[in-house]
């Protein structure tokens, strides 16, 4: 049985989930693309044979035979499209974040949730080689008992600064990746400190942003975890976790794109920098999240990624902005409570 | 401009090429497949929606709008193939060795030259990153004049007993990889001199091959270099060269699934073993070498891998059979002079 | 011209100084050597062949040719034997910490600035060669204006429990060194959050201290900096700086006793754990600073290690424990205030 | 019990003897020493507190109280000094090589024999914790059955060329230690093939010899082996060996003066090249070579590297040379004979 999708959004992301899913996964098409600009669809279309190109999400949705909704259009669409498509009784895999409130967020939860369909959120990184055997190591027993989780993520470069201005800000245009990976490795977390700073560029700061931020997270399970961030790495892009526990570590290097080691007289170095485009450094996963998506719709499993997890990052970073904002530890319990 | 191809050889490596050019290559789709057990090339077909499936390689051939041909049919068919597609006009991506024989070769070639079609060999290592970076490292003159080099080439398991008897032996099956790789950095070879043993597998003495060899190479520019070849690494498949010179050396590890460290109280130790199917090693050198096999048909190009590369190896691999037959070093003039 | 010492304190740490005197300094030797256990300095001036062993470190202080005086002893007695050693006139090495009371360590040093004496602090580590790299990396620009920094440093395994109960505190124990790291390499903290937490140990609780803490600390210079301690490493002594500045990052890995690889096909392994021992790891540290300090008398030079750079890490260690105690990040300046 | 010794030679590996027996063998020390160039002697003397500095190798030998004599003088002086002292009765350690011929090497061997003195060679390297992890690995059978080795040993700049000329050529003076590690690793060698080339420095052509050489070894085992040599490394002193075994591998990389890694956008590189002097690679195995010793005349053990050890390395020198002059493979067989 081939599933059915339909695209909402054909920018950049959603061109990577075209390409997946014509190329790669045998028992999935699409069938319908929309996006608000239409000779985007239109494109898309074309390349992948696909049969509707439209500008009306909705059109989209209600293409015959459609099983499955992929969104990846602007994040201020996503909770809005999600509606129509659980409304739909479409399946959907949706792009982080779900949306910048918890009123919004709760109500396209809600929604999912008594249309019965399968809503599986973005957050591919889970499914990178590195962090599955990180994760692979913690829940084997491997390294006993989680105490300390550090995650390294850096950008190569910093976006333009039109895109910052509208980002939500560095917690929740970036962090919320290393956020849902502290839940993926530890699990749940009770309260954050953030520290910040703008290092990079002053016009991040001008623009009512920082550009470097170290936060701590105390798990509830006791385990203590931080958060480092950057807007700009000079190596490339940075991609680490260390998790340690009772029994030892567990630990990542980057990705590079060879294995080269080059000795002169000069130095000892690598053969190239780490791959640098995030395309690079996470295709695999784009593929993976999809094809365990499809595997889920066809023989009714759990998604791997569900709309809780796409909800409660969004919770941590309303927590690390708070307590950036007011210098001292925030419970997760405060934010809640509005 | 879309390339038409043909593809002649349903099995493993027709189904990596057809595969990668269906998917990978935006200006190239295969339009017609044979094989002569013809349920492989249906199956074939089917999955790529190919208009022709055919037992008969000919008519794969001369399929109407036919403009290229890729042979991955076995060994002792290569050359007639080659020159059943060069007579047709057709250009040619062939899978190595050419033939078993120097006559039959040359007369391969011969038709290829009259023809005036391209003619590209599949040496794919020569595609991966960490050669490309390697041989970079010598042709720009970072690791000075050449002085020696290494090539360490071990397969994780022995093929079956059967396949052994039809190889050719170690020298034609396995090292002639390693002889394309040593003339591709180094360039080319006077002088063999190659040692051997059955360590691995005493049937593999029993079929009349070695399983462990350790060649030495005389360079035409003075340089040494040398080939170690085991049929079996108990930790997987082990590709890794080290070129050394004047100024200094570039060298490369093996490629891991993962880039993870697990420590512990008893062992610091990788995540995982390396990749252990060529597949997983070399998959993106497929999708190159076809990708430039293309371009340079578009585009009026070289080959980047020539059938004189693809005569050269079999030549090396008759002096270092000689070698080891006869324990003493063996000019590759000696064979060309039969 | 020889200089001549005196040592007080022939434990562990004592008999580290005394071999590095006698056997790794060729222009310094021990004259006297006091304990208030007089087998130990007994023992002690047998092996190296000292003229004094006494159980009075006034008598070893003013033992006549006496140059300089080794403060090797119980850290409650550091303070008294520094103000005896300088209005004796002599120059102090000292190991850190000075004193555990601020109101302490300034009457020493007030006599040791009146004595005019030359003064250094026991941070050894300062003068490891990885962190010497990475001090260098930061001073030369290499990596541009310090953004992010961050400290390991994890014990192998806790000390005793009777230990634990007079230590003063992981922060004034343990991280202290890593206080010292933090100011060497980054500069000044103006502010620090400390969390914490018992998961190695529920003794270590017990006794009123944390086994495991996460640091923040914020730089004069707007940095951010971590440090991350626990008393017990399953795999051994993890001593680790990653430095982050705007044109890079400089990084060390762990010290191991061989650069040996296992590959079999279970896995592949380091042929060792890390040092184990913290003096294997800082063995030649030892060496280095009393070989400075001696230059430093005969050449009359400023020292690597000044009484100041022993004051600050208390006053960020008790920083630390008032941040952990409230839960809120503290200023330095708060202390100072006190 | 301190072990008295006497020193013959004081030039740079007698220093290096003389400070690891004077600091660092608790029980054993130096009472004389002697060396043709009389200042020489005495300074060692002066810096040592010996009683006895000499031109006269048969007074220090002979000095009372001597129980062993350290041979650290010129190459052609060894096996004089060696019959001198097992005939008045002294242990011996012995630089290598113990002569240049084997008819002298023999009837040094067999005064030892019949004195009944214990002799230990000095081939230090045994002693390195690299390789001892790897004679752990294949003794063990952590890798199985041997294979293969590769043993590459690469100087950071060539002697002087009057060193050259005097230095018996490449496989007496250098590749000589390689010889000893492969029996030492892989135990004895069976036949010899040697390609050389003189690649790095025409002068040493002109003097006689080469300067690269890669020499492939049958075992009597049926393993095959290899030696990679040249005179200069651009990136410094390279000493790594791989053991290949049915089980897996075990090999080593260099040593580094720091274990930090620079990340820059221009590239990642160690913060260090390799340690380049052999004293400062090797230093450790120049202090546990004498403490073995000792131990050895303490305890009266078996010495770990025997006078037959020192013998056997010479062999394979002459055959190597003989191979190479005659470019074929010779076996060791043949050198017994003449």
């Amino acid at each position: 049985m081939t599933i059915n999708m339909a695209l909402i959004g054909a920018g950049r992301i959603g061109n990577v989930h075209a390409q997946t899913i014509m190329n790669m996964i045998p028992n999935a098409k699409i069938i319908s693309v929309a996006d608000y600009y239409l000779p985007a669809a239109q494109a898309l279309a074309e390349q992948y044979h696909i049969p509707l190109a439209t500008p009306d999400h909705s059109k989209a949705i209600h293409h015959p035979g459609v099983d499955a909704v992929v969104i990846a259009s602007s994040t201020d669409t996503h909770a809005t499209f999600m509606i129509d498509a659980a409304n739909a009784g479409k399946h959907i895999f949706c792009e982080k974040p779900i949306a910048s409130t918890l009123s919004k967020i709760d109500e396209a939860l809600a929604t999912v949730k008594d249309a019965g369909v399968k809503l599986q959120i973005g957050f591919n990184r889970r499914f990178d080689t590195n962090f599955k055997r990180i994760k692979h190591a913690i829940d084997s027993g491997e390294i006993g008992t989680p105490q300390l989780l550090h995650i390294i993520s850096r950008d190569p470069t910093p976006p333009p600064i039109e895109y910052i201005k509208v980002s939500g800000g560095i917690f929740f245009d970036m962090t919320i990746h290393d956020f849902d990976m502290a839940r993926f490795l530890f699990g749940d977390v009770e309260e954050i400190y953030a520290a910040g700073a703008v290092l990079v560029d002053d016009a991040i700061g001008q623009a009512g942003d920082i550009d470097t931020t170290h936060i701590t997270l105390k798990f509830v399970n006791g385990a203590i975890g931080t958060i480092d961030n950057s807007r700009q790495a000079a190596y490339g892009y940075d991609q680490r976790v260390e998790a340690f526990g009772s029994l030892g570590s567990a630990s990542n290097a980057n990705v590079f794109p060879d294995q080269v080691t080059i000795s002169t007289g000069d130095m000892i170095k690598r053969g190239s920098l780490p791959v640098h485009f995030f395309l690079d450094r996470y295709m695999r996963t784009y593929i993976q999240e999809l094809t365990e998506f499809v595997d889920c719709i066809q023989h009714d499993k759990l998604v791997p990624v569900s709309g809780y997890d796409g909800r409660v990052p969004v919770v941590m970073a309303m927590a690390a902005q708070q307590s950036y904002a007011e210098n001292r530890p925030v419970k997760l319990s405060e934010i809640e409570k509005h």
